[in-house]
């Protein structure tokens, strides 16, 4: 290689380095590192493990070849999850173990006096023949081991070859960058889990005395989120709304128990003080700069109106109700009606619905509850999922 | 520049980029950021600019001779924050409306005909020679300028000289990767912003109808992480104590209006019902794998235990009573007599630390009172900032 190649060489590296750290999805971060090394080596195929515990747990895999010939799905179907356990008898743990990298030949010739060995399952079931490899391991910035990638049959002029000696560095470095992003990757998806649970288990407070349970908060928050995808909105936003949706009661917090938890009809006045609940939520919420509680804002305030303007607090009618309101009535009904409660039993999923259809239009946008009908299958999923006879949020 | 000597500065490169992916804090990564590309270029000096909305703010800046000179506060004093438009008549404005790298070998022989110019006042005032600069633009992965980097007098053999054109390139993609992780920082700091936002308000909700207010619940939480500072806590556990003090109160949720609102004294009863409230607020938060959730469950339970054994609900005597328990403990009771409530008036500063100090040892521990009573400054500060007169959170 010479300077001018190296240069590019570099140049790419570090362009990659700059690409892995910018995504933040582990799924997408994972494919990307594979393909990324796949390309700067030629590759023919590469898999990625990841440590946990004492294990090497096999996380993603790409073929080319074999994608060639049994398409995008087939591939797919090839890779089934499995573990290792991290010990210098297979490839990829003697490289966890060692944390060097290990540029082999022939697969089908490592000595015998070699530790590790090579497991030619795979090669057999598929039809496969694996030569060249280079394994290299994921060391992060305090070089801790948190993974491994393994690459296949590296190529040149359409023959498999060995990986040329003097890219290993450059692979080992890619792979360093890709440990820093999967550690920042999972560092931020783990504060999100947090901030969601936070969000979840004050709002099930907010509802202590109502007794609404953790698993309706959980559902409903669930279904507008499903809601909000199937109506197109972007991935961001439906997060957004899967945050914000658990409060929309917190404002119960401002009721009076007196009529919180009177057990018969409330009176005309009471009931103009429960419906408070929706301006006490939006007040709590109100002033913020974070989009989330922004979000919350709005979801408390116009949860309770309606399409024909019979609603509450401000009769507001059709489109003029933001769509998030109009999102979380069909969800909060639907939970409300397909759920048991102390004093009521729960309606059928068939039942609900039609009570849904019959009010669309009245009290719900048309344009959700037909949504909501397309995803009904997702709704029982979670209905399921959060069912109340499971405690656990 | 031959092979071998690239493949070190590559693989430098790459070690500076995986450092700099793993450092969260944004200052930290201002400092090495310079730090890092100032090493890479032999360069005497470096300064750090970032873009927002239309102008370049400058954000650190590094100078090894006048370090030297004068002392690292020194050195220090010399840089008063400012900011320059974006336009091409700086140096700085130039490169970002470019977005390609300036390397200037004498910054005092700039062509007339130049659209930009440089700024001598800097030099004139501190005894300085700048010479050599080179300014590249820091790009994140989508190009968009995040902020110029400006390394000033690259020195070989103690003499300054130009910067070699051929380590332009590096320097270019390091500020990129530079980039990335400042874009990486600010959304790791504003998901934890949002999230303390998220607790503080829904914290605050839990005690609508107490009243206690959402200045109450910062000032308590603030004392507190102040306290495990003084105590030694390492900072990512005062964090987690930030974010966990607001909820020491939320199981006021659970507690009648008949009890909570009564004006008169509690009778026996009544108090014991109130007393519930550590223990509603710790099942609320209890059976979490979260770090903050963990905490925020012993600080609902254990901030009324009192160190000689008669506090609640437990009856916990010295250090059984967990550290968190004892540290809200000071900090809770500190704001109550401090502050004007409903039906009594604040005692002065001077007033309250009596009281403590007199209590140390049957309420308090006195480790945390002494502790306390070090950070006296700093409580007052957070005491003024977030005062009852003020609304904001």
């Amino acid at each position: 290689m010479d300077v001018e190649q190296l240069r590019d060489q570099v140049l790419k590296l570090t362009q990659v380095g700059i690409a892995l750290s910018s995504v933040h999805d582990i799924d997408d971060l994972l494919k990307m590192i594979v393909r990324e090394a796949r390309h700067f080596t030629c590759a023919d195929a590469g898999s990625l493990y990841l440590v946990k515990d004492d294990h090497l747990y096999f996380a993603i895999s790409q073929n080319s070849t074999l994608k060639k010939r049994l398409g995008k799905d087939g591939e797919r179907a090839l890779f089934s999850p499995f573990s290792l356990p991290i010990s210098t008898k297979s490839i990829a743990g003697y490289v966890a173990v060692t944390r060097k990298n290990l540029n082999i030949p022939d697969v089908y010739e490592i000595s015998e006096d070699s530790p590790y060995s090579f497991n030619a399952d795979f090669d057999m079931r598929n039809d496969y023949r694996t030569r060249s490899m280079l394994t290299v391991p994921m060391l992060d910035h305090r070089s801790k081991v948190l993974g491994v990638l393994q690459l296949i049959n590296a190529t040149h002029d359409g023959k498999v070859v060995e990986f040329d000696p003097q890219l290993e560095d450059l692979v080992h470095s890619m792979a360093s960058q890709a440990a820093v992003a999967v550690n920042n990757a999972m560092l931020t998806s783990e504060i999100k889990r947090v901030h969601l649970d936070t969000i979840m288990r004050l709002s099930v407070a907010a509802e202590y005395k109502d007794k609404d349970t953790a698993q309706h908060i959980q559902r409903v928050s669930r279904y507008s989120e499903a809601l909000a995808r199937q109506l197109g909105w972007p991935k961001d936003k439906q997060e957004l709304l899967l945050y914000s949706a658990p409060m929309h009661d917190v404002g119960k917090i401002g009721i009076a128990d007196a009529i919180l938890l009177k057990p018969g009809r409330l009176t005309d006045e009471e009931r103009r003080a429960m419906q408070e609940h929706t301006t006490i939520g939006a007040s709590i919420m109100s002033g913020s700069d974070s989009p989330v509680l922004q979000m919350s804002e709005q979801v408390a305030l116009y949860h309770h109106e309606k399409w024909d303007g019979s609603g509450y607090p401000q009769g507001l009618e059709g489109e003029n109700i933001p769509l998030v309101g109009r999102i979380l009535a069909v969800a909060d009904v639907f939970d409300a009606l397909s759920s048991k409660r102390v004093y009521k039993g729960a309606l059928s999923i068939n039942e609900t619905m039609e009570i849904l259809k019959k009010d669309s239009g009245s009290h719900f946008d048309p344009q959700c509850v037909e949504a909501f009908t397309q995803i009904l299958d997702e709704v029982v999923e979670i209905k399921e999922k959060f069912s109340d006879d499971q405690e656990n949020i």
